[in-house]
């Protein structure tokens, strides 16, 4: 490959109502992210996208020139037609990297791909959180340290619910008495989903370099690989084969 | 426990079109299979419901009332009401077992609890089919021989687009040159999923000893147990929790 | 099965030597654990075996007639036998069950197991631990709330080196900033092991409910299940195979 | 990193005392996967090493300076000292790859590894194998077909003795009757284990396109990422933690 391209797809709602949130964002957090990975090495292009763009931000051009997506989503979750849930969930399986964040827990394609309520416990303190790394062999945990420490956060909670895991690279600490498992790895026909709880509108978690760090890692992890045509029809035997009368 | 109450749900589409299958099944497949179940130890009850049945056969009273259900379906996947499954998909996430059979992989429930296709290749030439045990410690591998045979089986081929199973417990070899997992178990929220390869309307495999074995296992399985209530809301911190400033 | 044959492995060393351990568990921990198991419903009988008994515990006669072993070491791992080591071992891969217990982590048994080095962070400030049921649907959660608190521990904080757990059940929560898998199901062979890292020598563990019901849940699932004959050597071809020459 | 630095590690035994395997390969069957491994994009170096060796090929220099090695053993396994499997496994656990290649499921390193026996059925009556992609998605499969034939190979059968893989790439078919779960991933500490079945001393698999791909992609798949230090021992708590009477 010569280089993966990159889709932000950014909700992009609170920063147009809310000033706390602009301030933070003056461009969205959709670019704040794209600015950190167009510059990483092995990255051919990042284009973001967002929900009041023509077609929600996913036409069909969108999604086929599209090798890993990030999800950022909250406010507009039920406002995403089916018709586009349906586009992205035939993406993903024919090999789209999707990577989901934050708050995208509950948007209608993590829930498809999951077959799960992904529902979970939240609490908005502004506590700490501590991101363990416990598979320390995982690409999405290189060049990372053991663990590392975002100061005010929106806690997340177990029971998470969620299929295990393919892969659990990060499980979080959260000062209140919670843990949560945050960085969870999935195949999906032939696409590959991360879980990356990390990212608030009102917490400056995009500037953290270890959580861009990791959207990076996931990115490359995710970008596409393995077998290209798959046939699932009727098919012919083995020459040779004796069946039994 | 007192004992497990299972639901036999059969599509009962084909015993009433085909003479074949009504031949082979007189009283239709659902009641094959029941009779077997309720002379097993720990089966408190077991009842069919059908297609054809009021409201599909899934009112929320016999839901409610279910510990096990077991799945076939076929023909007329499409015409399950959205309505009932997603009053099937919430049960399942709230503790009742599922165990999937043959065709079912393309039911509208599988595919919910998967998050994926499930497409896969087929091919009916009446080959031979053996079953292998790859996880000899599994409560479902209980009692049988390490491999058991099904001498005509219409075929079934990877690649077969589901989630990587939490536990493999079978997988098939065919005559014509193809292997399955045929036998896969998942976890979704607090309840239990098994897929079970072998039935067809047309080969009498119902009516085999080991098949029949395993169906029961999965049942005792799928059973529930685990944590009964899950709070999934905003939460307060545990005492004497510090928040830095 | 008529009821599990359960054996509780116990060091027994910190009990002859310390006054506080003594004072605890005046008849060693082993007894506390046994003398809980044996009230419960499925189990058949529950014997102590200690270090300092015939073969260190461990005689051919006690494998052979043990479903599941508990298992709690800490002081002396390094003085059980690479005989008794070795013959341990092929037990558990022929199908006993074996529940490793909290210093356990560290027993030539369990690092021969898993392949790996087993080795954790810990600190002894006796802290406060909340155990959270991250797969609610498993039956080694049955029966417990979401989560439940020991009042004073000593920590056990990752990175585990150990393999991915096959389920992971319980994950702890650790007031000094720690998260830990706390509750790991892998089958090896036709044999179950479960880790469980609550217990400790001079806090109260094993008179906790939740925790002595998480060992019950355990046995039971660790209990022998599944095929019984495998053969592995040189075998023969199905009939009627031709060969390409 | 600026290119994956690979030791083939060939035991180099029956090329030395068969006439047939030297025909088939003058070098060495390590010469032969090297060669294909050197002309690959991203391979910074390739060299040979045999259990003639000094220090049985496995000095420390050569553990250190290896990303990723290759293991064929059969003939020979039990003359490794263990002090070399010993030193092996650590470097395993630091990071190293490896790639473990057919008879090698009964090396001494291996089966240290896997915790298990790795036992398995086996036949040589050169019959045809299929190998089947199961997981599409994943980048040891990349490049390739959705299946790959053999047509004349020793046979490997299930039950396979080994920890339920982290993920299952590959499933072989037998033209004899058996499947086999002939590609499987693991991670164990900081270093990545993937076991290949393909491969033997008198049929000429290591000049397959196909076999020679997957080591490729595995070699890549298993070099070094992820966290570098992590500590194992007494930790401090956070700061303000308040830790109850």
């Amino acid at each position: 490959m010569s280089g993966i391209r990159v889709t932000v797809w950014n909700e992009g709602v609170h920063e147009r109502v809310d000033a706390k949130v602009r301030e933070l964002y003056p461009n969205g957090m959709g670019a704040q992210i794209a600015q950190y990975l167009e510059k990483q090495p092995g990255i051919a292009s990042v284009r973001v996208c967002e929900l009041h763009h023509d077609e929600q931000g996913l036409p069909e051009e969108v999604l086929n020139s599209t090798d890993v997506m990030t999800w950022w989503g909250h406010k507009a979750h039920k406002e995403l037609t089916e018709e586009n849930v349906e586009r992205l969930h035939k993406r993903v399986l024919d090999g789209m990297g999707l990577i989901v964040l934050h708050s995208g827990h509950h948007s209608k394609i993590f829930k498809k791909l999951m077959g799960t309520s992904c529902d979970l416990k939240w609490r908005e303190i502004g506590e700490r959180e501590r991101i363990w790394v416990v598979d320390p062999a995982h690409p999405i945990a290189d060049g990372l340290p053991e663990y590392f420490e975002l100061p005010h956060v929106e806690m997340y909670g177990e029971h998470f619910d969620i299929p295990q895991p393919d892969r659990q690279v990060f499980i979080s600490w959260f000062q209140g008495g919670e843990v949560f498992r945050s960085g969870c790895c999935w195949h999906r026909g032939k696409g590959k989903v991360f879980y990356f709880r990390p990212g608030h509108e009102t917490f400056p978690i995009y500037y953290d370099e270890n959580v861009l760090r990791v959207i990076y890692n996931a990115v490359k992890w995710a970008a596409p690989t393995g077998v290209k045509e798959i046939t699932r029809k009727n098919v012919k035997p083995i020459e040779n084969v004796f069946i039994d009368p």
